[in-house]
């Protein structure tokens, strides 16, 4: 079995080395239309072969799609012609949208998947070992496509260590907002809150964990995010409607010094971590 | 050269820790009064012997305090009687409302002191080893103190790996404010935002690393940051409405489809990590 990846940075990458690792491809393709992430690849031996997309598709028996979301949607029309035995896989973070408009064609044949993980850097050097072992894939809205399919979207992702939840697109979208894609949206904003301070380098000089662990998604790729809270608008103006209802009740509370209560709302916070 | 600790929870146990693992001391004493902690820190030998308040103060050189920062404000009364020789540091997260209450008789042997280091977790059982090594300190307002003491806190926390950092109190508690108490109300309230939602087990369900850190100091004490914000209440509502801006702009920007603007913010976001 042949496995093609098409966008080989931190998620593609990875998945090219968990592939290779596990021994489940007898060859591991790549597609990008990168010229600077070409040399990467080629450089760190990410894939057996780099070729281009009619030849990936022609020689691969799964096809994987790890680029931004809306690069997903755009490459569509370019799998219409492709034979509905093979299987394709898409890793974004958004599903309902990328759902809703997979053509008729090959909605048999694609698979709507989210592994929930990742780290905040990018590009092909970004890839690391173990990236998806242990960690949970989201499957979405599966009576839709064929059993052989799906067959092998369990098997794959079930050999390079993961965990399978099934879950309906729109359900996911919500989940992954509220877990995900709202908390980069915070991270982004308390990192442009510090960098809109007057002396930004001085308060970062005590920087410590805490500071730390909430800035570190802030340096994911704008490009990706961008994408990610277009195609989960609604979700996103939910969630940060409800985000913004709390940072505001506990503004109110320091604002009367209404501390007890405060503390108790800290002290649901707290629950959090009971299921966590 | 014996030290004194009041308060043996994650700061303190572990200041103790770092103190005899550097031999600092010739004997370390502890005082609290929390009878469940008393038995945990015996438990654990955390210091070489617990003792009664009075007894620390005459057997010790120097003092540390590392309680909740209201109660550093409520024992004032206890060290007006100490003698003058004596160094009492205190290790709370604000400085400004602290320094502006030491009492006259004690300014000159009493440091006010800032680790910029901890954990989520509180508790005897909370201390480490290495919580101090390698983080930075900061010392605030330091003229008002005799020379003597100022080179003793400069020794202990230069000792056991610290960097230190002189900073004006009030300078001290706006750089806190961002870099740190901001950042954990914004993890309260990314708690509580879950917290609220229908079915919070579901979406937990699905967390990964980025979840994990922008939660973590959400398990944060109520007691001890309900202080934090009271002591720095200005400064707290003032980056409370910084941020408050950053994500409303986000929103718009989300709600108007403005996305290239939104990767411009995102992009700006990213720079944080030039300087971190």
């Amino acid at each position: 079995m042949n496995i093609g990846i098409v966008g080989l940075g931190l998620m593609g990458g990875s998945f090219a080395k968990a592939v290779k690792r596990y021994g489940i491809a007898s060859k591991v393709y790549g597609f990008t239309n990168s010229g600077k992430n070409k040399k990467e690849i080629e450089e760190l031996g990410l894939v057996d072969e780099l070729v281009d997309l009619q030849t990936l598709k022609k020689v691969c028996d799964i096809i994987i799609l790890s680029i931004p979301v809306d690069a997903i949607i755009s490459m569509f029309p370019d799998f219409l012609d492709i034979e509905s035995d093979k299987t394709i896989i898409d890793m974004g973070s958004t599903k309902e949208y990328i759902v809703k408009n997979i053509p008729a064609k090959i909605r048999k044949n694609f698979i709507a998947a989210h592994p929930m993980t990742g780290t905040e850097k990018s590009g092909p050097r970004a890839s690391i070992d173990n990236l998806y072992e242990g960690k949970t894939v989201v499957l979405c809205d599966l009576e839709d496509n064929e059993n052989k399919h799906v067959n092998r979207a369990f098997k794959i992702f079930q050999e390079i260590g993961m965990r399978i939840v099934v879950m309906d697109s729109k359900e996911h979208d919500i989940n992954a907002c509220y877990i995900s894609h709202l908390p980069h949206l915070i991270s982004f904003s308390l990192a442009n809150t510090v960098m809109s301070y007057q002396n930004p380098k001085e308060i970062i000089a005590l920087a410590a964990g805490g500071f730390k662990d909430m800035s570190r998604i802030a340096k994911s790729s704008p490009r990706m995010w961008g994408d990610i809270f277009k195609q989960n608008r609604e979700n996103m103006l939910e969630s940060i409607k409800s985000f913004e209802e709390q940072m505001s009740r506990a503004k109110k509370m320091i604002e009367d010094e209404r501390y007890d209560e405060l503390e108790d709302w800290m002290r649901k916070a707290n629950t959090l971590h009971e299921i966590l």
